[in-house]
């Protein structure tokens, strides 16, 4: 049995991402932000549906549909559709994401 | 957006179970236990693989294959696969689940 919270390396330069469990389709995902933010003009544009929350921290997404950016506290999820552009703006220095994939 | 720690009724007699995103294939649901574990002699047998975590409270799992509960605390996960027995032995008086299933 594994701990979302735990096994977190210090120090990490890079956004971190691991796999927790994945079946046909579907994959659910840990991504452990640390202040990163989508790179100047960069939009994720993404062939699978994604559904995120954040469980520790804090992030703002950009959608390229939408006038203001979303804040996401802890709890606070949303689902991102094929193909719907979006950024991140900003992630607290430890962001704790869970993200559901899948095949849409 | 929804937060997977609001919306939560008061005084909920039994388990409460909503669907958080779904696509072909794959749910996403959030489970609300307070104080209920699974009936005398039953068994969940699931068709579907699903993957658990607790992130509030605290709860039990009872595998048939297991001499052993397994205690979930925050964050705590766990992979079911299909077909594998399993009752809840306890859940604290507000347990909030995630659980993401999947056909195999």
């Amino acid at each position: 049995m594994d701990n979302l919270f735990a096994a977190i390396p210090a120090g990490l330069g890079e956004e971190w991402i691991e796999t927790m469990a994945a079946g046909p389709g579907v994959r659910v995902e840990r991504i452990v932000s640390t202040g990163q933010v989508s790179p100047e003009g960069f939009w994720y544009d993404q062939a699978q549906a994604e559904w995120v929350v954040v469980l520790e921290g804090e992030a703002r997404l950009r959608f390229a549909d939408m006038a203001h950016d979303l804040t996401l506290g802890v709890g606070d999820h949303v689902l991102i559709a094929p193909g719907r552009r979006h950024q991140v703006t900003y992630t607290a220095d430890r962001t704790v994401w869970l993200a559901v994939w899948w095949t849409a």
